[in-house]
């Protein structure tokens, strides 16, 4: 059984997309996928609904937080995003020609057995607590992402 | 002979130029590269000529293909830009000082053999057939992407 | 002892502490880790003094020079930048927190014996000599970027 790792760096919906389809992919051949959400990475993981006030002591912490998207459906593409209607567009076509969406891509992916990593130095650097983020990932840092690095065969930056 | 694979996902010429200089760089090596065009990297390898009209039923998938650039010669710069000035004085600078331009890249990587694989599932999303595609490349999925990852040694996500 | 190399793409402040944190990790399991700085990454190199007038004989080749930062202090967020806020902001929630900026990584990566390479073919294209760079460094193409990662378990493109 092959080991992949991905690091989910990016907050891009377009990004997500392929760090997802790739996961799916080599979960369904079997693979031991692990995917570790750093920096604005994290907005994919955050729970949709609104944030509790004031779990972030610092007032910068709290702005980053305002300004990060919460959970895949707000998600914005890395080119031609228009103010939101890009994504919206493109989930348009998505849904239309058959192909899976976000939210069924990480559904899929938990299904499947792909480990969510969330890195708590990011969460950290942003101000975001356990709360703040979907139920049934882990949290690990830099040294947790090495070792499982080391002996995959595939390592990916997103 | 030692495999590698990138993933062309961006469809900016700085990561371009970086992606077909680590190709054509592994190639004279004599390894063995795939090169997996996905999302807006699927611009590299658009047909410069005027786009067939309708060839796309959905009417978003139009107007993505519109912006979408036409080939190597029309890429932005991810940084400094500028409306288009950006890329153009950078293709200057490259030519005054004997660098190898995309263009060159592109011939010299089909030269040396390296695959050119476009992405199925983003052609799909971004309504592009295999006629608005350049000749003599690859199609595959996803699927086909993380057979040659698998025992490749290095594999980029640009 | 594993091999491991990062190239160093992005002239992005948050892009540039991932690569910073995962090199410093690695070099701390005792892994053998290259750093190569190509195209925007190359501003984290810059000395942050003044630029010699007139080093590149090339006027656009001066006009990157002058646009790009120069040095880890001045360095852009990819997102949420604001005209240089935003990084001044996070800036001050990584000191308030205790985790290690910059300036400390990069001088963390030194003295764990990370190698640091800047890319000769981009100081081309940008017009960047060695004096513009910081001392200390090693200076290669892409041939021995190739050759690192022939050998390394985990190569990243950041």
């Amino acid at each position: 059984m092959a080991k992949r790792t991905i690091i989910v760096f990016s907050g891009d919906y377009d990004r997500a997309m392929a760090a997802f389809v790739i996961a799916n992919g080599a979960a369904a051949m079997d693979d031991e996928v692990t995917m570790f959400f750093t920096f604005w990475g994290l907005s994919l993981l955050r729970q949709p609904t609104a944030r509790r006030r004031g779990s972030a002591p610092d007032l910068v912490q709290r702005a980053f937080a305002a300004l990060l998207p919460q959970g895949l459906s707000r998600l914005p593409l890395s080119r031609f995003n228009f103010g939101g209607v890009g994504p919206r567009l493109m989930r348009g076509v998505i849904r239309r020609h058959g192909v899976m969406g976000l939210e069924q891509l990480l559904a899929s992916a938990r299904e499947q057995g792909v480990r969510l990593v969330a890195c708590t130095t990011s969460m950290e650097i942003l101000g975001l607590g356990e709360a703040d983020l979907v139920d049934d990932i882990e949290y690990a840092g830099v040294a947790s992402y090495l070792a499982d690095a080391s002996d995959a065969g595939m390592n990916l930056f997103i």
